[in-house]
């Protein structure tokens, strides 16, 4: 594929990349249950070998998966929100903007999506990937937490609900919308349009 | 088991019966892709031809099952609902007894929790689930919104929020927390409290 072959570190990670993509299709699209080490491996173009030199198992595999997924996520939020600014809109056009800012960068990915819902039905199942699940949503809900007290704080405006209330709310709206949406097979833009809509009404529900 | 034969349809129908039960705990402990009919067949101690003369395939008794969880639940929580009688009691107070009320009588269920969960994550793949997802989330859906209208007409209270944005709020708020209870093993009984709390809270801030 290049001229020179990568060093060593390099193409395991290369390695890794791949089987990681391949193995989250087919656990978006099929379940994990369904999906087989041989089928991730014919979709990655690997030999076994190749998959147990980089995983234990797909239950490993899979636990990398929503830790990439979580990270991949956090960052964009973490950076897109760090990069707004203090504006001098009222504080109902300022909350519209900064949920469709993060909407941009997160939740309406399909494969993200798929995956979530996977995540949570195989930790309900299993105490390894509730632990996993557990950390992911801990992640998520620190920093949409974060956001939530800066804007209040920033307008000083006061919460109507504990923070955590608040927090799961916003979450669960987000997730619930965007799996209804795919269920229903919607127009992903404007989905989440609505789900812009949603989380804003929800915003100004929850800040006084 | 009994001293005299049950007639043909009541055998037939007990036959289903044992194997739906059988077949909800295994998809709900285990998934419906890794449940094989085999499994569903010794765990209910029938053989393949009685499974085949009730059920045209797995996915035909999940359906089944989809649609016998939502009737029960929404015979349930309407029968609940509709024994409230208007109190004398100051609005806040009333709505926590009407939310403790129904979950009394729904969403604490693990099966029940595990099962719904399961039909999410196959309506998100599978389109002949879709539909049975959307049927029994409508259904719910009507149910919690007449309850909400109900409760703010019966007070002479407003809703902050269109009607099916607070039913879906209140619905999305009920599974997650549900989910959530179960994955962290938190005590049943101590986590229905809080699911109480929190959906009063929610409710209080809804109407006005």
């Amino acid at each position: 594929m290049t001229d020179t072959a990568p060093a060593p570190s390099r193409r395991r990670e290369n390695t890794r990349t791949r089987l990681m993509d391949a193995a989250a299709q087919m656990f978006a699209e099929e379940g994990i249950d369904a999906s087989s080490v041989e089928a991730i491996c014919e979709r990655a173009g690997f030999t076994r070998g190749a998959f147990y030199s980089n995983f234990a198992s797909k239950e490993e595999l899979f636990l990398a998966l929503c830790g990439r997924s979580a990270d991949t996520t956090l960052t964009a939020v973490r950076e897109r929100v760090a990069s707004l600014e203090v504006t001098e809109l009222d504080a109902d056009t300022e909350v519209r903007k900064i949920v469709q800012e993060v909407l941009e960068v997160a939740g309406h990915d399909r494969l993200d999506v798929l995956l979530g819902a996977e995540i949570r039905v195989q930790a309900l199942r299993n105490g390894d990937f509730a632990e996993a699940y557990l950390a992911l949503d801990r992640g998520l809900s620190e920093n949409v937490a974060h956001l939530v007290r800066d804007v209040a704080q920033a307008r000083g405006l006061s919460l109507r609900l504990p923070l955590d209330e608040a927090t799961d709310l916003l979450l669960s709206t987000w997730i619930a919308a965007s799996e209804h949406a795919l269920i229903t097979r919607r127009d992903p833009n404007r989905a989440r349009r609505d789900l812009a809509e949603r989380l804003a009404h929800l915003v100004a529900l929850i800040l006084e």
